[in-house]
């Protein structure tokens, strides 16, 4: 299997599936069908079946798919079966919302840092973390290897900001200012916009 | 033009392209080209191009776009060309991030009631909203003709919230809980979840 043969579009589901079969376990179903997935997540079963069969057998004729199992090599794939150290860029209300999110646990992620340039704000704690300088910031992250951001900053200095993270050694930036990143080859962004997300259903109203 | 016969991926192109345009428009240009679009947002030439194209001929060979233009037609086939009223359902610290975001001027969303159901929060301010309570929510949304809306409720609860959402005459869910919603045909919803986003970059590190 090599990774860059799979199309983008399949990966991107990938942690849609996996997000509801994680679901289903702590619901304390052990098994599940391409379709009964399928209704959870809004996909058809014939589409789940073959974005899964591009990474193996993983499924039985008649029995479908051990949840256990599938969670497992879905972590797997997705290198979720390890935890990323996350910092958190910019101590905003979506900083703060971020810092105490729990939706990461279980999911491979751990935020572990909370940058700001404000000095009103740098030192205040916020849950169990302390607002750190930015001016530190590309140090901080290459001495703690940190290979995943997320860039809560205004869009006027995002890229400035995207530029210093990925000289820190940053390859994943989840990105919240509305604004799109340049970024080389090798470095990674998604984008978290509302207004986005929001657009593409007014289209169908 | 027959909006159920454009691919949904394509659709999902159209407000990022709109986004460029726009930041392009904010720092003068009046005029631009698929390449250049393009290396704004990271998708080949070729390929905004035929998206583009999907609905009319907006480009001239060897001229490219002009930028006002393409903005008011992308705003038309995005229905931004008006302002849709939204409400927040839900006033934790993502509730307040988002009542207090700038990123929805100019992009055809107004946020116009934040509602929980939490009796410590209801009637404070956020901003120049008062929070409501969430048990008159159903009849508010109705009053005032509501058909958007961003949850950022507890995944635990978010399905029952997103019922009486709908039950309101809501069309548009933005949702915020990490869970994926069981909803009536005509009835949209886009997820926000920065664990799946973060996901989909993991596997390419």
């Amino acid at each position: 299997m090599n990774a860059d043969k799979v199309p983008d579009i399949i990966v991107g589901r990938l942690p849609v599936y996996l997000r509801a079969l994680q679901r289903m376990a702590e619901k304390g179903m052990r098994t599940t069908s391409s379709q009964e997935l399928g209704e959870h997540v809004g996909i058809s079963a014939a589409q789940i079946r073959k974005d899964i069969s591009q990474f193996g057998e993983f499924g039985k004729q008649g029995t479908g798919y051990s949840i256990p199992y599938l969670i497992n090599k879905l972590r797997e794939i997705l290198k979720v079966d390890r935890m990323w150290d996350v910092a958190v860029i910019g101590a905003g209300e979506l900083g703060h919302a971020l810092s105490h999110y729990q939706g990461f646990a279980n999911r491979g992620f751990c935020i572990v840092m909370l940058f700001d340039n404000d000095q009103s704000k740098i030192g205040k704690k916020v849950g169990e973390f302390t607002i750190e300088d930015s001016s530190c910031m590309v140090e901080r992250l290459r001495g703690a290897n940190v290979k995943v951001a997320m860039l809560t900053v205004p869009a006027a200095v995002a890229q400035a900001v995207a530029n210093q993270l990925i000289q820190a050694g940053v390859r994943a930036i989840l990105n919240y200012a509305p604004i799109s990143l340049n970024v080389p080859d090798g470095v990674h962004v998604q984008y978290i916009d509302p207004a986005t997300h929001l657009q593409r259903m007014t289209y169908y109203l």
